[in-house]
């Protein structure tokens, strides 16, 4: 895996990219963020999550409120350049609703059955 | 974790939600996708992942050209219902670079050894 700089993202019409925050120990996905240039480059120098805030329009440094923050373990980039995978050590629940991830909540039912020969 | 419909999903401005896709063997992280309503879903009726294009600005169902097909195992919703978490069979490989995963190519030198008593 090649190393690459902060300068080769490619950030969204809003100046923002998405940043999929997975769990070191468990692989667990725990949220889904957006990070701009200057909260991208907090998390890489600080080694802490910072996200922006959409709502607010303000950087949200993960666990300044909870004390739940995220500690940076690796940070991977995708082929388009335009998405960021930041494996954490996550302190406490991830969710501000006290789960340990943003998707412990909800599922679609789906059709989870079908065989790759069914497909073919 | 309770079952939620199709309708209860807040798609951003241009009408898309982003859905991360992870395998469900290895839990690894394969690729960050959008579904608009009608791509969604085709994913929940019919067992496979399809996505928007927004490049093609078209339906995309994924392994149609490359026969790198993903089967739905399960659709996770967050907190916030405006992002999807799909755990799939992957048939090849994921990316189009023929990686396994699309975030196998590049990764960010970041601060990675700071701990929750440095921290804190």
């Amino acid at each position: 895996m090649s190393n690459i700089s902060l300068t080769s993202i490619s950030y969204n019409g809003d100046g923002l990219v998405p940043a999929i925050i997975q769990d070191v120990s468990s692989s667990r996905v725990l949220m889904l963020g957006y990070m701009n240039a200057e909260s991208l480059g907090l998390t890489v120098e600080t080694g802490r999550v910072v996200f922006w805030s959409r709502s607010r329009r303000e950087l949200w440094r993960k666990g300044d409120t909870s004390g739940h923050i995220q500690l940076v373990r690796s940070v991977e980039v995708d082929c388009d350049s335009d998405a960021i995978l930041v494996k954490v050590e996550q302190v406490g629940a991830a969710c501000h609703n006290g789960t340990t991830s943003c998707f412990d909540t909800a599922r679609i039912d789906a059709q989870t059955s079908l065989t790759a020969e069914e497909a073919s």
